[in-house]
């Protein structure tokens, strides 16, 4: 790996803030290669999937030109695919140009005074928070591979009197799993609260029986009207790019922020991406695809966890933290991307203790490449 | 013209609010057949030539599944590709999910406690503010054919002591333009607002020279920090479906505006638009096209002012106000619609006074079928 190269991508990091660069903006402005996008949190078979459809549905059916040059449906028409989808009413469901623009407006409309927020998290949380909100920090411990301790999470948002809560289940970066059984004795309890974020956006790859049935929570809804469940597409369908995102709230919410804002705030491929989901004969293939991916995950974190140089935390999620013995997490991000594979460094996560990569499981081909630069590092 | 199908789409219409349903929604639920979309505010020509290099580029070169599946880039890499054909720098130039974005947060986060609003306008200017900020109202006289007197304006804003004012140039819906040296000497006048809202959504299809040369005021942020100008790509490429626009504000704005979101709210669709646009032998292209629809819309401009029965508003963009004679404007756009040609009831438009629709130009074939179908109202 050139020094030069480096230097470009370090540059580009501290523009991106917290996050990373893009790949095109990477390809474009260094002569990096990059084999397997490790870094990028998605399952490649469902990308397969959607493009094997768009293909056939826009561009063999000569309607692309159509969702690229018309006015976009509104809100509110979108909501009314995704209730197909979810069982959930329409009037409930806020759509978002990507998930984040869901987090962004939930935080500077419906907060309150403070907000509590586990750590490590999707920086986001905390980088949002606007109008003197304060943001609470808990710290999940190391000696617990950062897993979620929900118990005494909800003494701590009692205790600091928080307005608010975020819960993201899966976590990110760690991939820690916190039951549907223990998330509503915890709903129950913060009942009083001005608002909870649950936070669904790798909720695809997690799993509670043999069967891999998908999980949802986004009913709770009716039950506790303080909820907010957020569900970013990017991940389990692989498209980052076209942003779309939706979330289940109060429909007196969802009202408030379609009355001064979010008009045609979704494309017209982001529109078909929401119909296409409504369709159950390819919500079936999708679950074939989706079931293969975590078997997928499941053999690749096994091979991780084996490898002698590095600590593996446990994860529900599609991605593993792993923490890299007697080595910066920089170094070890530049050895792999010497090897083609591009992972993130969390170097800039604040609540990690330690030297940490994240690392997202990709095709089985692209896994076993990654365990191999994982084994030389 | 059925009357079921009338009845959907006035309750589509409710749905939608202020704004028009999408011809997606309308084709979707009724059985209307749309010919000829004249609620569409665009340039077809600039849509055709937009396909043919997409086509080439991004479907023929196999680059499709990169621009859906990976993140995009973010809202400071593609400013960059801005800055190229605005010369305006990048620190200067914020990014949005179409025009509609910026509107939004602009309304939301820099207007201060009020500010004034020339009617008829678009309604979101108003429907948009929040916070307890109030709207001054400026109505553009009828007997003036609701063209801008801009000094009267101006004096309106300081004895009504607003703390920001709104110009949409062209306007819409009635298309009135004010000159550049005029915009010049506004700007000068009030100086001490804190925020001034150019819009100049429709500035392409507005000249002011023989050569038909494209206007742009962005260069004038520099002189005055406190201008906003927000630019919709929506109409002067004909691309609403990819959500495109941007705007140039004081670069303190710009900052505060990304530090606390607006991270990926960009497809990989719109980011390449924007690189496409920073190409040269592109922009020459575009220059033939957008001439052509000129050229064209004056003609337009011609026929259906010699038409006995509407009175047309004398228009700089790409749309007529049309007043009808004797005829409620519902009926009139159910007429129209019943031959093939969708335009926009204005009856829910606040500051018009009387009976109007409003007619986009489009390619010269759907002209001519748009006179005709006036011609026997």
């Amino acid at each position: 790996m050139e020094d030069k190269n480096l230097s470009i991508l370090k540059d580009l990091k501290v523009k991106s803030g917290s996050h990373s660069p893009s790949i095109e903006t990477i390809l474009e402005r260094t002569s990096i290669e990059i084999d397997v996008d490790a870094c990028f949190l998605s399952n490649p078979y469902a990308t397969d999937l959607f493009m094997s459809r768009f293909n056939k549905e826009i561009i063999d059916s000569g309607r692309l030109r159509n969702l690229l040059e018309f006015y976009p449906p509104q809100n509110g028409a979108v909501a009314e695919y995704i209730s197909k989808f979810t069982g959930v009413p329409s009037e409930n469901i806020f759509v978002g140009n990507g998930a984040i623009e869901i987090i962004q407006a939930v935080l500077h409309r419906f907060i309150g005074k403070s907000i509590a927020l586990p750590i490590p998290t999707f920086s986001s949380y905390y980088e949002f928070v606007t109008g003197g909100a304060t943001v609470e920090y808990f710290q999940l411990e190391k000696e617990r591979n950062y897993s979620m301790d929900i118990q005494k999470y909800a003494d701590f948002c009692i205790s600091k009197k928080v307005s608010s809560a975020v819960l993201i289940n899966p976590n990110n970066p760690d991939g820690g799993y916190v039951s549907k059984e223990e998330i509503t004795k915890f709903l129950s309890r913060l009942s009083h609260l001005e608002c909870i974020i649950l936070d669904e956006s790798f909720i695809h790859f997690a799993y509670e029986d043999i069967n891999l049935e998908e999980i949802a929570l986004g009913d709770l809804v009716q039950k506790y009207p303080n909820l907010v469940v957020i569900k970013s597409m990017s991940k389990d369908f692989g498209v980052a790019g076209l942003r779309a995102g939706f979330s289940i709230m109060k429909k007196e919410r969802v009202a408030q922020l379609l009355e001064t804002g979010f008009l045609w705030n979704l494309s017209g491929l982001t529109a078909y991406l929401f119909k296409l989901l409504s369709d159950e004969s390819f919500q079936r293939e999708y679950q074939i695809v989706r079931k293969k991916y975590i078997m997928n995950t499941l053999m690749f974190f096994q091979e991780l966890s084996a490898l002698k140089s590095v600590h593996v935390i446990p994860s529900k999620a599609n991605f593993a933290l792993v923490e890299i013995k007697g080595k910066s997490s920089w170094d070890a991000f530049a050895y792999l991307l010497s090897k083609g594979i591009y992972v993130r460094d969390c170097s800039d996560k604040i609540g990690l203790k330690g030297s940490y990569i994240r690392v997202a499981s990709r095709t089985f081909e692209e896994n076993l490449r990654i365990i191999e630069a994982l084994k030389s590092i």
